[in-house]
């Protein structure tokens, strides 16, 4: 099922989700117009690193930044400076943290910090977790949006409360920005202002922006310098980080104006799966470029409805089904570059095959 | 001063050192004749890096291999797996070890393992080292050859003492081959042969290779499946490593046949180099593509002298002085490409004047 399911995706000519295929062609595309001269990055140093460095940094209105190869490798690092910082081993974060379900327990291994779960795993965190913890923490970690529950956010006075809070707490606020660039035309906020909250930031470049891999740690200047010496601990320090870098940056250029569009499509397509029947999506109205499309069927059932469907119209709605409860499976869409380019014509014909196969 | 030497190195022509400039034509030539659609690896997986992997295992004699970023990483864990399995977090290296002054105390940091230090900094490590240790160790650290002095090596004969007296003593014997690939013209074994004597090895690809950067630790099948879990906890496990991979790869196939000539012509070179007065080579005859330079005079006096030359000759002898003691200075010379390239002429009109200069 599960194998039937993946190759009918593989086969399609166009699909719901990302920015293309992941190929060596998203390298070539990056580098084509770069002169073959210019200078490597040296162990951190260099004008690819530091200028890039430098317009992230100004973008996420953080005094500094640094480039790591991961956001796992940021994310455990910017957490150990604050234990540091604060003196004090534990933190809290959501249940369903990338930290907590998606690292080997990295941060726990690595770092030796004790992570205390806030709220359920179902639904977003709130104030009132974070001021129920019965032990003091170094930092909490906020997710935005949450992506294992579908992409999901509180308002933006929900987070200047927990912003203030922490503040007055002493608490460090860590923003897993994963998702960050896709949740700025939900707020109506720049990258800056959402920042402006936070403590310190870590963002993508391989999600919305479709970029080959790489992440950047902003805030302020002692708290990045000492980032850079946890990097070479790692072994993040890299001689030569350019072909994440370079490719982020040029990415970068190229969507970074158009999470709005990837927005408004995701809207509307949530709203063409929550029409049909024992078909909804979580969030039900999303706030960003992604959310969770749920169904109310087996894996298996559900699994052959969709390799057909994708077999007739050359639409790839999913490669795979999890498991969420029983008779309740789904997959994720992310918005880019793929759905846009999708004929109109085509998508409505997917949907009335889907709403006719869901009755 | 150093600042002179800086840039009269790099306005030369020709170079001492290395394999040409470390730009983006290193990437541009790797991915020139690699089909765009090849499917990038995802998390580990795929054929890029499972291919690779599987011809690195093969030719190290190894059960399997994985792919790192850095071999910061590698090596990390690579102690901390021997660590577990002798439940004991002291091991013991040289005290130059790439662990003990390059990685900003990682090992220490993010492991808790204490290193013990064998024998002296100035000199290689020896058996009786190892037996003279007070404590228990999990593993021993070997870095052939051992970069800090100059890039010396232990007999074959005295490496497989060492070996055989770690297997009786049920200490795991860990490879830093940073340099594998360069040393096996010295031994006349291949890298197999030289592996065979390790319990774990890592090896690197953009030394003598001239890859971008990424490591490969290879060993039995279950230390390297648990070296994956750690891979993923450091961060290491990325989207897409496949711009290290590939280029690995491509610069593997392309100088991997040449490490005898690089050899034969560092042994020539620093012939050269120990005919001048006051001037000498350690080791006075190499065994690798490396050794280190020395000079009987003060840091200025020598960079003047160096800056002269490379802006009348054209030729790059190095771009930077260490001081080693009062008024002993030095450089290190990786030969590779670019001291196959020097016009032959070229090069005895550097001698000539490298030879009057220093009497």
């Amino acid at each position: 099922m599960t194998n039937t399911l993946k190759s009918s995706y593989q086969k399609t000519s166009y699909k719901l989700s990302g920015n293309g295929p992941r190929n060596i062609s998203v390298l070539k595309e990056a580098f084509q117009n770069i002169d073959e001269n210019l200078e490597s990055d040296i162990y951190g140093n260099g004008a690819i690193i530091e200028d890039f460095q430098t317009k992230i940094a100004k973008i996420l209105g953080k005094e500094e930044a640094v480039f790591f190869p991961s956001g796992t490798m940021a994310q455990q690092i910017a957490l150990r400076i604050w234990a540091d910082r604060n003196d004090n081993r534990r933190m809290a974060y959501h249940p369903l943290s990338h930290l907590e379900i998606h690292e080997q327990d990295g941060l726990k291994e690595l770092q030796q910090i004790n992570p205390t779960l806030l709220g359920t795993a179902e639904r977003l965190l709130t104030i009132e977790d974070i001021k129920a913890l019965q032990e003091p923490v170094s930092s909490v970690l906020l997710e935005l949006p949450q992506r294992e529950i579908g992409g999901q956010l509180p308002s933006f006075e929900g987070l200047e409360e927990i912003s203030q809070y922490c503040k007055a707490q002493g608490i460090a606020l860590h923003l897993d920005g994963a998702r960050l660039w896709e949740i700025t035309p939900f707020y109506e906020k720049s990258a800056e202002e959402i920042c402006a909250l936070f403590d310190s930031v870590y963002v993508s470049f391989y999600k919305g922006i479709g970029a080959i891999a790489g992440a950047i740690l902003a805030g302020d200047a002692d708290f990045v310098q000492e980032a850079k010496i946890w990097k070479r601990r790692y072994g993040g320090d890299l001689i030569s980080l350019y072909p994440y870098i370079l490719s982020a940056d040029y990415y970068f250029d190229k969507r970074i104006g158009k999470m709005a569009s990837y927005y408004e499509a995701a809207k509307k397509l949530a709203e063409r799966f929550n029409a049909c029947d024992g078909v909804k999506t979580v969030p039900e109205v999303p706030v960003s470029n992604m959310f969770h499309v749920r169904f109310e069927k087996s894996v298996d059932v559900i699994g052959t409805k969709l390799a057909e469907i994708q077999d007739e119209i050359g639409v790839g709605i999913s490669g795979y089904l999890q498991e969420k409860a029983e008779d309740v499976c789904g997959f994720e869409v992310s918005v880019g570059d793929s759905f846009i380019e999708i004929p109109i014509n085509i998508l409505e014909k997917l949907f009335k095959i889907l709403e006719e196969s869901f009755e």
